[in-house]
């Protein structure tokens, strides 16, 4: 029994294939390259989900279809199992009584970033990579410098100087050597490039490497576990970079060829705001990538990516899966986050919340029939999202004074 | 088996019984209430921690030894056994190479004030209570906010007008029912309390009602079973009311009476804030009660108590621990702060820090010995004390610049 079943890296664009145990960015193609696993073997090895009983509820506990091939190299701050919560209230208001949300506010540094940062730190320091460097527009410069300083690597981050101010605090106060920069994130990747060439760091940005999105297909194996390794009918997820869907698509395909999972597929919604949809407008049009968004905005700073490194592999995925794509505007958005904090008690973010009005859509028009389970992605806490908040106390009271009826 | 063994509820101070099926503040005697369990019958039932095996990693799985009759009445949010993790580089700076923190901040709304709400919240909706009120000075509001939601019960808060931003964000975005006062959290203490006879509302305030403490509680329960149901050595807690010391120390001593820990007590550390140290004043006159801290001011915001209603207990604890209590400075906390942050990659909040800096002052001082095993608590994120942080970004840069060498 091997702690890791990583055989090798691979393009999804041209098939060529890399050796993993070297460090690995791109293919020669430009493509991300994806971990591929000796799934055969670990089918005999492991016949069964039975096998997890027991251990720690992290991430970790599907350690066989992660890419780290020592437990010695795992870097860790707790990143427990997150909770798949029924939304009782707001699924009966919006028709869709088995609504779901998997609340992934709940990992370290606040959001699901947190996958990806553990599982490509534990990776990178296992390879020996002393030095990372990224370009962010903040969660996941939030949860790479916790990682990195919890594995004891540098990281260099830079960030525009428009991005909101909490992400900036975290990267300071856990030790990032952090840049700002007055432009936009393609501004800071090209800075990051720059420096990577320069002092021989390693580029950690999205999807250069190709083990952060082992750590996001944890999402998916998550949510099947926590169903009984059944797949709901639908999942909503909120589509920048995309890098979370692909992980979940990964996921499940790699349960059913180790016979976990059955056949049946979810569909896989790609969820973007409407001042950002280069994968909706691509899915609209039946092609196999996006075009570059111009003059991209909205209040979910998170899926403001105007054309995705991964977008290929997205689309794929959401064709495979009869899924879609569709936008929601922010104020549908804004919205939608202070209904599911008033009913359910949930403080989402905006991109979380994009994915619950995403449903809400879905359900009027048909798209996702009376009863089915249908899973909400909530990638991130609403707490970080200062701008997002509309709502002012009741009153301001002097000492003495009396809080009137209601 | 029952889901509960909750008897009845016993004053602390004089002794008085009252029956638990009632709705309870505090006892006619001025002092809180404290839940006791049929531990008899417990320990004949539950023989040992055997029966936890495969429940929820939850704070649930402990519902034996927690005041809610009915699981129907359970109101969740998905409060996870938060992670015991090793401080190593940390540890070794500091000569404590068993160093381990409980990070609360991974609880729903970030911090462990979710552990008394989830409780508090749950047992009130059993109880038939439909609005709450309570003072808070941030994350107890918060966290009863997001628990009221989601029980559908009504919250109206009173947060002073000083206190941070963010806890207010989050009190509005779950939809409490939110006044700010221009005065301190006593003043804010007292129009809740004048509003809670007018209006017929239930005083949800620190320790005037019984079952916040049984929450908080599950610290206790869920240390002492990620150390293979052992206690360490010393656990530091952050100490401003101090319910959460009086929790763990309650959970000893029913772990002990139900046979699931030996007799052996971990030395128990109430830390305060050099600017508001009455629990570490009266500890050191051995006094059984505190007195009033005038002017009281710290960065620590959530152990800015200048007078707990629970002293008495968090004394007592301290005494019958062979524990004690020592205060360190804001500057120490920062400094703290940041040491963890950048050796560890944990982002604690200001209280948690104090924690460490304590650990550090008591390894010093020779009054934790070589090799023992120290838990430091922090209670919470980081992220939501944007007035802790001192650092800058290295450079603002333009388009063109490049990163120099480090």
């Amino acid at each position: 029994m091997k702690y890791s079943y990583l055989s090798h890296v691979e393009c999804p664009r041209c098939g060529a294939v890399y050796a993993a145990n070297d460090v690995q960015t791109l293919c020669t193609c430009g493509a991300p390259l994806l971990a591929v696993y000796d799934l055969e073997r670990l089918r005999r090895d492991l016949p069964g989900p039975g096998a997890l009983a027991g251990r720690p509820t992290n991430l970790w506990r599907y350690h066989e279809l992660l890419p780290v091939r020592s437990q010695d190299a795992v870097v860790s701050l707790g990143e427990s199992v997150t909770p798949l919560l029924a939304l009782p209230r707001l699924g009966a208001a919006i028709d869709i009584p088995g609504l779901l949300i998997k609340d992934e506010g709940l990992l370290p540094t606040g959001s699901f970033k947190a996958r990806g940062a553990a599982v490509g730190v534990s990776r990178a320091k296992e390879l020996g990579i002393r030095e990372l460097a990224m370009p962010t527009n903040g969660n996941a410069g939030s949860a790479w410098a916790a990682y990195a300083a919890r594995a004891g690597l540098g990281i260099h981050i830079v960030l525009p100087s428009t991005a909101p101010a909490l992400p900036r605090n975290e990267c300071l106060m856990t030790g990032a050597d952090l840049y700002l920069v007055d432009g936009l994130i393609s501004d800071a990747g090209r800075i990051v490039g720059r420096a990577v060439a320069r002092h021989g760091w390693f580029d950690a940005s999205t999807l250069k490497e190709p083990y952060r999105i082992e750590g996001k297909k944890t999402m998916g194996l998550e949510i099947f576990e926590a169903l009984g390794w059944r797949v709901p009918d639908v999942i909503l997820y909120p589509t920048g970079g995309g890098v979370g869907l692909i992980g979940i698509y990964k996921a499940l395909r790699e349960l059913q060829q180790i016979g976990w999972l059955g056949g049946k597929t979810p569909r896989l919604v790609a969820v973007q705001a409407s001042g950002c949809a280069p994968i909706v407008r691509a899915f609209e049009e039946r092609r196999e990538e996006s075009s570059f968004w111009p003059d991209s905005a909205t209040v979910a700073f998170g899926i403001n990516v105007p054309k995705a490194l991964g977008d290929f592999l997205v689309l794929r995925a959401l064709y495979e899966t009869d899924g879609c794509a569709l936008a929601v505007d922010d104020d549908e958005i804004l919205s939608e986050l202070e209904g599911v904090g008033r009913m359910e008690g949930l403080y989402v973010c905006p991109e979380g919340a994009a994915t619950l009005a995403a449903a809400r859509k879905l359900r009027r028009d048909g798209w996702i029939a009376p009863g089915e389970t249908v899973v909400a992605i909530n990638t991130g806490s609403g707490v970080k999202y200062v701008e997002a908040v509309r709502r002012e106390p009741r009153a301001i009271l002097d000492k003495e004074a009396e809080i009137p009826a209601p």
